[in-house]
């Protein structure tokens, strides 16, 4: 059987990040990655990652997707947006090649909450096209949504869902550090919250949408909140620095509601230096229900590296699925690939 | 759409747990009840639960399954035995009746690791009856498997996988005590370790088996080790009693090599009142690798509830997977089913 042959397009940290992790798994090749930025242009991959291959020839980057798509691939992993409409032309170009598509978009994890035509018709076109559709990666996708669904496999009942990561910005780079509003002042923080260029986490909806999907409950209301972390103390991270009386990052709330009563709580404040005011990092799942479950993972996992992996290791499950988009609680469990990855693609 | 129709063979804790959870649920239904215990014989199994439902004709608990089996029903809970050997012609008899099956014994859970004949026989009657066999429950079937493969989901690379489960016998009857082995003396664990008497946990080989399968590695040895439990202080609990120097339970241990090193590690405790001597009981799981991840449940999440909700909570996965001898990892992640039991089956 030949390699599984994949696609890149968005050669940003997670599309390089999966490029790397590729190239360490058996019976799978990159066969072309596409990327905007010109200082890739025409240079081959593995000298952008600072890597050697036995396994590959050489494949530039290409600005033309159209040329890269040309190329042929089984899947292709789309590392460019965060919002469904920016990510659905791309992906319907794809499918209109006769490729499957994992998607890192955030509202993709669970476009039907947001977008529910966009969701309906990519649904319809990826059945036309014999392909599958799947967004992923760490949150939405997992920590905040999947691995909650998986708990409540082992309940009778559910009666409160209580999800809540706190996680440091540390590790991320610039751009985060502007999107949480790192260091930036009480009043810039409100007039960036009027003029919406402050980011958050976008994923609330999503994840509380495929719970409730997940658990078969009608929520009557949805709604989320943000509000500045205020650093008492000096921090300061490689990229991120915020002086005492600043914003450390973000902490965003969302609720599912029925009868007016709170039944998915979703809290995850991100900031910079967690530790300096005594904040423990970690993912907590905390369920109600017969039994309750209280679990917790400490530190939280990754966010970076856990979007990649769970991109990559959802190939072969979006691979084998029946057409149509599908999210995380359509498809097996995702799980780490070890060996070579065509023993998992079923005949 | 007709309700979904369950038989439940085998009336014992696991069988009552099930019909107990079924009848809360909605879009569901119970059309028969199979067990030998002359106490139960031709009385309505609502009357044996001490439950009223308005939603349930009377259902007679009947000793012959054929007759049983006559009266037709979607899927068979079977909740009869802890070997596949005990379960195989039960099972074979179930799918001729062109129904599926979940299957409470633990070795089913993944029983290509003790029977992979059997496993592969029962693989291709459930495809010519076109029918789908699963085994499922707490452990082996979720909290030290497929959790575990869960959680590699989220990793790059996994280089040793530990799972440990801290459990409190002081629930379980009297069934339990004995075949743990609560309150008997070092000599006696050791004349009924040589006569084989002593249960101990039935399942590590099949979780160590999901989980290698689930990574696509090959172990080239599994081994497992049971070591008595001496409390050295008296312990009771409603069903158990064990004095000073006497066994307050069992410690099993199991390992998945490669390469002559551990690569997955299982530690399973299980005791009556494990507090008394300090022991918190949970469930933890640690993963090395990139990243490591560090989880914990506490306390552990309840065996017998557990096991319960697994079982009834995957009947629409197994009424809409193709058909064959399916395990945990080939299916969609387990769920609660809060909603009509209806809306989750797929056309």
């Amino acid at each position: 059987m030949d390699k599984i042959k994949v696609i890149i397009w968005g050669f940003g940290a997670m599309g390089r990040g999966m490029a790397q992790m590729l190239l360490m798994k058996k019976g799978v090749e990159i066969t072309g990655v596409c990327d905007l930025n010109p200082e890739y242009k025409d240079k081959n991959f593995l000298e952008v990652l600072k890597m050697t291959s036995t396994e590959h020839d050489e494949v530039k980057i290409d600005d033309d997707i159209d040329r890269v798509l040309k190329k042929g691939a089984d899947i292709v992993l789309l590392a460019t947006d965060s919002f469904t409409k920016g990510a659905y032309d791309k992906i319907t170009k794809i499918m209109s090649y006769g490729m499957n598509v994992i998607s890192t978009a955030e509202e993709m994890a669970y476009p039907y909450a947001n977008e529910p035509e966009l969701a309906s018709q990519l649904d319809h076109l990826a059945k036309a096209y014999g392909v599958t559709v799947l967004g992923t990666g760490i949150n939405p996708g997992f920590i905040m949504d999947l691995l909650v669904v998986a708990l409540t496999g082992a309940m009778v009942d559910v009666t409160h869902v209580e999800a809540k990561r706190v996680n440091s910005l540390s590790p991320f780079g610039p751009t985060v550090m502007h999107e949480q509003g790192v260091g930036i002042s009480i009043n810039e923080y409100h007039k960036r919250v009027m003029d919406g260029t402050l980011a958050g986490h976008v994923g609330f909806k999503e994840s509380v949408g495929m719970i409730a999907a997940a658990l078969g409950v009608k929520l009557e209301d949805f709604q989320q909140q943000m509000e500045p972390i205020i650093t008492s103390i000096d921090r300061k991270s490689t990229y991120g620095e915020a002086k005492s009386g600043t914003l450390a990052g973000i902490n965003m709330t969302g609720q599912g509601l029925i009868n007016g009563d709170v039944f998915i709580n979703m809290i995850h404040p991100q900031q910079i230096e967690p530790e300096m005011e005594g904040t423990e990092t970690g993912d907590y799942i905390s369920l109600k229900g017969t039994p309750n479950i209280e679990m917790q993972i400490k530190p939280e996992i990754n966010g970076g590296i856990g979007t990649i992996a769970m991109c990559v290791n959802m190939i072969p499950h979006v691979i084998n699925s029946r057409p149509g988009l599908k999210t995380m609680i359509d498809l097996p469990v995702p799980r780490a690939i070890l060996g070579d990855m065509r023993d998992l693609i079923e005949a």
